[in-house]
């Protein structure tokens, strides 16, 4: 391969394939891209019905994507070659394929995959769903279904190719840096771009001035706003452009913190959905004038006849839906409801058989049926009609309700009898319901069987406007040797299958089920996802033992791996050792499972090795290159992780304090660096609260100072989800205690309420400060969830701090907390935002209670009384539920609530004169009454004050059965009331039971 | 032609064949370019000594070219193909001519002309000098050998090929529109992009935000510098590109005036100087890595042998210098030089011949002689040494004098004789010369000849370091039929000479003179330019009678056509008969003459008909083509031109006056506007002052409101120089009398001293009035003009403003202008500004005064008294320089002189007392004085004044002769010397006499 073509034969094979195909060969944009896509030969071009195919070079610039130049395949500028083709040719994957021919790569000799990859622009309102395409683990090309753009949903969905030059360059060649890349024969990509790599890499992190590229970004969306007002979409675009381009280098400069990115991309997004919504005006003003162009490519539906030919009494059945590679999640999801759907169907149609299946891999979803009932069995039915005496006259002949009956049911008068029921006499009609054939239900039932699929992302694809989670591009439907006529999404059902898809033979046809299954077992395709995931673990177990290895049992990655291929092999890889030194094992795992889908391979210790296991589509043939393909990917992954941290370990991790101040929280509160400072304050108050000892709190102060550091670092920048990660890392690396290091990971736990929690008080104390400085300052400026927006993330963040309290047992005002944390804010924190946000919290508690299966009731109950205190909330909860759960509390709730009832609209707490009380049973009550409170004042809680009131049970039921409370004489009136208001007041303090069910 | 290449295939043609020839295949650049060259692939990478060939298609973008996608060939984006090859490949002109031939363009059926063009970019302080080349009178090419970028002269020049492909796509597809060229075979360029056209140019001329403009022009500027402080060279470029689209926007939208125009392209200017300089140095560190790259190409020089075989006595000699097609102008001076130098120096080196010339075409300079001598005659020379005496001593025996003589001039003793001379007896000794052969002195003279050729802009083009008007490709020298051996430029001389660009023979050998002539007429080729021109001359006068027409001789026009061709053929072109309706003559004149070269033909009344006279380079082959072509171009051009017309004829003209407040004049100074009312004003005084009636008053004042106005009218922003012209045109159109329409094209005259002057009193005032507000402001701002810097043309301002004095006579005094002037400035105009700017124009009256042929001493002389007022200084320079002239003078100078120089130190003027004269003579010069004052008074003039001084010449010479002045009684010495201060004083009212030479 070390001859393969050079950058310049690339583009100029590219180019003259594409053409070839009907494309418009297009010129790069004239202004700094992140990507093809922004090209308005894409983004606009996409909108409305009007055909389209165009490809261009597009030089992109990604100013966060530079590395000086030094990392071997991450570029602030790389070359995209954009394809786009609309409508949907039917086969695009296809011609996709036949451009890698173009340029040397045969596929029969890599692993070529369609791993998912949807895309999404927020800046552009623009999404697509559609893969990543690997080269033996490289990912070489974007492949989209454009969904909508601009905001609008795509007329006609268009395909998307976005080639990644360089990376196909270094494939071809040979190459493992970008700088040796041959452009010509003459040139080396480094020789030109190598200094304008490190050049702009040092301009967009170090030089490019804050300020103004804000102004800049202002004055061009001034400029967008005001040609939009004249009508001029091409102008308005080219500002949305610069701003996304200026937003860019602002954000490589990290001067942009969570919420102005809210407001700048909210920003771009409204112009980019104008200059869209502009645009299609435009051109439906104009009459749409390509749609003349398009020569009438009307499906013409042939009309579906049925076989005649002779067909046994049973007999096996086959449907098979042919797809591009559907994403592993919803291969699952796709299974789970064909399963019970078409088994319901076939036990609703009376259709017996011997055994049904649903299987599938990325690249088809297959029912089989064994032995299935080629017609249903004839039955009769019994038709209920009218009574007798109304469907008859005296004279026995029917009257003209008996006609109608007979008319609305296409039955002749004849035809009716009368039957006795339970409840009378009634006209009956007996209808024999012949079999109809399997053949014809199938047919009337397989394109509904599609049909009614649910994806969590679903698209479409052509002009039939059926909707799928990827293109469906054949299908097949035979029973017994019959094909199943239908129609879906333009194509016709047949007996025509795709096997491997670098299979040389293609397409096959087959005249059975068992042939079908035969010629997959000869294609190598496993069709039972379980069988697939077995295999997989099995060839994994046998490669990881040849290096005295260890794996460790992670189901969602099989499982995902799994639905990744059809022919499972795999294989083992080898990284440089040196990568398990200079990186956290988090990272390199990161990696592995996350981009690469590789399986790391661990000592017996359970410590990483320099192993992995990689699973390819297909057989052994060319492993060695495949191999060879996706080591260089890893090594590249990880030098760019490695240069990162050896970035950031120049410093110490204090020394990234000072650049939180760059980092923008959110312009009313201030930067990272402020916020640090409010968590200090607040932090100081809770270590108070919660006793915390002077270390304790030193140690306290220390996480707090050092909690936010590392998202100044070069490796949280790049991988946001490394924060704490990286920050555990490098306070260690900086000489800071466990404690200190521990605690700056462990003060973002727990992520979810389902999530462990930190290890030690401190980072508690951290973790909640944190919390409530962003829910109080958040709130304060008026930035609340509403509906389902929620872009701040602060439901999140109140589950975590709900969950902190509950967890840790902290008993906790959460009104009190948060003034706290109100008080160091920069705005007002008013009693209004106050209240607001602690019943924000309040709200959140709710939810985690429910969620951990206590009952609707109970929370309601407990919430009255402890809604601002989670911990405390939670204990009632516990002690409720297990008391509503118990058989006896259907005979203490309604004892205790009759007493709460007749005393609830009191407006005074009566005093209980026991010397005017008179009868047996109130005197007796009166006593109990007394000894619960004072068992209660002696061990005061919640469970005791049930026990108490369990107690009384049997003398309030004793006394409301002999006593009359609301007697004339006052004083007697009174105490009576006065007793009851007491065993009303026992579980006050813990929890209002009157919100209980059946109270 | 209608099946030509489309749009896309023409790319990829040019992108193959240029590939083919070792140019790295680019893409276009990422930000808003006007052209290729801006793209860093050219201005950063012809820098320095490295080769570099690159070739890459450029979107251009340049906002004032828009045209709403009206007009057939103008755009505010078009497609440059741009190549670079550095270091010159010795041919390019044929490599690029063979580049035509891949478009499917064959050279040889199309009129291809290489015509002057040199390129200069201000705002990159870059140039070099090359040629549009022509395809049918269509420019289709920009040719330009690179010598400047960035303010650094190249270490190797580079040349820079610049396509216009929608001009060639219309050409090859025969389409007269843009919008029709097909791009491929779905897509018309139109579909694409002729909305673009339409938006753009609304943005650019309409819409953009001028504010927000200059705002974006400031950061962009500022981080060009901020990048350049840290030495980052391609960001800091990528700024001062934008700067640069900023500013063409700025400018698009009419919002810059001439000064601030300085302001921002000093600005880029500076900037872009700074980046190459920044490049340079940054290449220069890295060692210039390519160099190491270049095959040593050493030339390596043969040993020139001269031929040593028999060669007649007398022979002809040819020297032929070949070149790439030489400016015309350059082409003349070349030969004006040629011929006296060779002249001479045959002469000099005593060789006879039977005549010489010097000839020559674009492609070739030739020197032929007729029976030169092939041998210089021998001849003896005399050396004369020292003194005999010195020489030999007394016994005749040569002395050390004698031996160093003889050893200085390598002679033996006895080769020393002594002959007596005038002065005394000298050693001799004879020398005699050989005669060297002409082959020798030729072979070593021709190579100076070239260099020693001086052209007003000379290029370097290779290695060799040799400079020329252009590149020099081949040498021809033959005596007899013998190869006079030298070299130049990396060439050696031979016979082999080339043809016409586009014969099929190419080259030839010539073994003589009388050859190359035969060979010269057989392709057609006049070599002499006088007789192409006479040619040329009678061709067309041929075809314009065939349509009843005229012509004006306009000998430039002639002389330049003649001097672009080498086989003339004139062609009779006729253009649609609406532009003649249209657009005014001058604008149709000025498109014909200045853009093609045409010659236009008038009616027998000498009105312009829509005939025109084309001169093609070849025969009459393809004429229909090469005319077809030629018609397409003028009519773009007219429609053009009429686009604007139209467009401004929509308003009137006083409407255009609001929009000068948007053109800035100077920042201190306001806008055009501004200005338009400061000229009001004085103009107002100086109507007082010359004393103009009131209806003169109102169209003056008219005049003035007026006259700036079409400055902002579209034909002027498109073409500068029709400003006025067009004024007048629009002034006439919306209503204004003649006197005013024609006085707003009147006041910009005269244009330089000896160009005609206004019409009307009313235009000469607002002329007047215009020119004293540039000088007042301009000096009051400090915007002198200093050594050969004069941005704002302020000598040629008051060069025009002297002129206007002169030619009408006005006796005005500058000063008293000036004050006028000064008094509306919107900033301070001190004494010393007034002194100063008052300076100035008397220092252009100077000039003015000497150009008109008067003498130095005359100058000074009148200058001393009226140097403020011009129109008084030429008449008092007129009266004296007639005097100067007679034979009298020499008489009544001296005379004169005596009187003055005799009392010119006296501090105060003496009475004359008659009583107490003595002399006869004394009393004779008394009343003859008293007499000649009496009569100046009565008639007082210069004229008159020196009558009166020649009448006393004779009273004079007889007082001096006879009266002693300086007597010891003083009454009697003060009345004669107050005499003589009489005397004296006669002149001082008109000029300086004592300036005058010989007093």
């Amino acid at each position: 391969m070390n001859q393969g073509l050079d950058f310049q034969s690339i583009i100029f094979n590219l180019q003259t394939y594409w053409a070839s195909q009907g494309c418009m060969i297009w010129q790069p944009y004239y202004s700094q891209l992140g990507a093809g896509t922004m090209n308005p030969a894409t983004f606009l071009r996409v909108l409305g019905p009007e055909p389209w195919r165009v490809a261009y070079v597009e030089p992109s610039v990604r100013p966060d994507d530079g590395r000086y130049g030094i990392n071997p395949n991450r570029l602030q500028q790389h070359h995209q070659f954009q394809v786009i083709l609309k409508p949907d040719p039917g086969n695009p994957q296809e011609l996709y394929l036949k451009s890698l021919l173009a340029l040397g790569i045969n596929p029969e000799e890599h692993d070529i995959r369609f791993v998912e990859d949807n895309w999404e622009s927020p800046a552009l309102s623009s999404w697509g769903l559609g893969w990543e395409v690997w080269l033996d683990g490289q990912e070489i090309t974007q492949f989209t279904y454009f969904q909508q753009a601009g905001g609008m949903t795509l007329d006609v969905p268009a395909v998307e190719l976005t080639y990644g030059l360089e990376r196909i360059a270094m494939t071809l060649q040979g190459v493992s840096h970008f700088k040796d890349i041959r452009w010509n024969d003459q040139r080396l990509y480094g020789d030109v771009y190598q200094v304008a790599e490190r050049e702009h890499s040092t301009y967009y992190y170090e030089i490019a001035d804050v300020p103004r590229l804000r102004e800049m970004f202002n004055l061009f969306s001034q400029e967008a706003e005001n040609a939009l007002k004249k009508g001029l979409v091409l102008p308005a675009y080219d500002n949305v452009i610069k701003c996304s381009h200026t937003f860019n280098v602002l954000d490589a400069r990290g001067a942009v913190g969570f919420t102005e990115r809210q407001a700048l991309f909210g920003k771009m997004r409204d112009l980019s959905r104008k200059v869209a919504e502009a645009y299609y005006a435009q051109r439906e003003e104009m009459g749409f004038p390509w749609l003349k162009q398009v020569e009438t490519q009307q499906h013409e539906v042939e009309s579906l006849l049925l076989a005649q030919s002779e067909i046994a009494e049973r007999a096996d059945f086959l449907f098979e839906i042919g797809t591009e590679e559907l994403p592993a999640s919803e291969l699952d999801r796709a299974i789970e409801q064909l399963q019970p759907a078409f088994e319901t169907w076939l036990a609703e149609m009376r259709l017996e058989h011997d055994g049904m299946k649903v299987q599938g891999t990325p690249r088809r979803l297959a029912v089989s049926v064994k032995n299935l009932q080629t017609r249903q069995t004839e039955r009769t039915l019994e038709l209920k009609g009218p009574p007798a005496d109304r469907a008859f006259d005296n004279e026995g002949k029917p009257t003209k309700v008996a006609e109608g009956f007979a008319r609305s049911k296409g039955l002749e008068l004849d035809q009716l009898a009368v039957k006795t029921f339970e409840n009378g006499r009634y006209v009956v009609a007996e209808i024999s319901e012949p079999g109809r054939t399997s053949l014809e239900l199938l047919s009337e039932k397989l394109p509904l069987m599609i049909t009614n699929l649910r994806f969590s992302k679903s698209m479409r694809w052509n002009q039939s406007g059926a909707s799928f989670s990827r293109p469906v591009r054949w299908l097949v439907a035979i029973l017994d040797d019959q094909v199943v006529p239908f129609e879906f999404a333009g194509l016709q059902s047949g007996r025509t299958t795709w096997g491997l898809r670098f299979s040389t033979q293609g397409s096959t046809t087959v005249d059975s089920l068992a042939a079908y299954e035969a010629y997959l077992d000869e294609q190598g395709i496993i069709l039972d996802p379980l069988a697939r995931r077995q295999n997989i673990w099995q060839q994994a177990l046998r490669l990881t033992e040849s290096v005295n290895g260890t794996l460790v049992d992670d189901p969602d990655l099989l499982a995902e791996i799994g639905n990744l291929v059809e022919q499972p092999t795999a294989l083992l890889g080898t990284f440089d050792r040196r990568f398990l030194e200079n990186l956290p094992p988090e990272v390199l795992i990161g990696v592995m499972k996350k981009h690469q889908r590789y399986i790391p391979v661990l000592d017996q210790e359970g410590k990483l090795t320099n192993h992995f296991i990689v699973v390819r589509n297909g057989d052994h043939q060319h492993a060695e290159i495949v191999m060879d393909g996706n080591l260089q990917v890893i090594l590249a992954r990880f030098a760019d992780a490695e240069f990162f941290v050896q970035e950031d370990m120049k410093k110490k991790l204090e020394d990234f304090v000072p650049k939180l101040a760059q980092l923008t929280f959110q312009k009313q509160l201030g930067s990272m660096l402020d916020k640090t400072e409010r968590i200090k304050m607040i932090s100081l108050k809770l270590a108070e609260k919660l006793g915390l000892d002077e270390t304790e709190k030193a140690t306290t102060m220390r996480i707090a100072q050092l909690c936010k550091a590392d998202l100044a670092s070069e490796m949280v920048v790049e991988m946001t989800s490394l924060q704490g990660v990286m920050g555990k890392y490098y306070a260690r690396h900086s000489g800071e205690n466990e404690v200190v290091s521990q605690g700056v990971f462990d003060y973002y736990l727990p992520s979810s309420s389902e999530d462990q929690l930190p290890g030690s008080r401190p980072a508690t104390v951290v973790g909640l400060a944190d919390r409530l400085d962003s829910i109080a300052g958040l709130f304060a400026v008026g930035l609340t969830p509403t509906g389902n927006k929620d872009p701040f993330a602060l439901r999140r963040t109140a589950i975590g701090l709900v969950s902190l309290l509950l967890g840790k047992n902290l008993d906790f005002d959460t009104r009190w907390a948060l003034q706290q944390a109100g008080a160091v804010q920069s705005v007002p924190f008013t009693t209004e935002v106050e209240d607001q946000a602690t019943a924000f919290i309040t709200g959140r508690l709710h939810t985690i209670l429910l969620e951990r299966g206590v009952a609707h009731d109970v929370v309601d109950a407990v919430e009255a009384v402890h809604g601002e205190n989670p911990a405390q909330a939670n204990h009632a909860a516990e002690v409720l539920s297990r008391w509503v759960a118990k058989t006896e509390w259907s005979t203490i709730l309604p004892a205790f609530s009759r007493c709460v009832r007749m005393t609830r609209e009191l407006e005074r707490e009566f005093l209980v004169e026991p010397s005017v009380l008179t009868e047996a049973e109130e005197i007796r009550l009166y006593h109990a009454v007394s000894q619960a409170k004072t068992s209660l004042n002696q061990s005061p809680s919640f469970e005791n004050a049930l026990v108490q009131v369990e107690g009384l049970v049997s003398p309030i039921n004793a006394f409301f059965d002999k006593v009359l409370v609301m007697v004339e004489d006052q004083a007697l009136r009174e105490s009576r009331l006065g007793i009851l208001q007491r065993i009303a007041a026992l579980s006050k303090p813990y929890a209002d039971l009157s919100k209980l069910e059946g109270f």
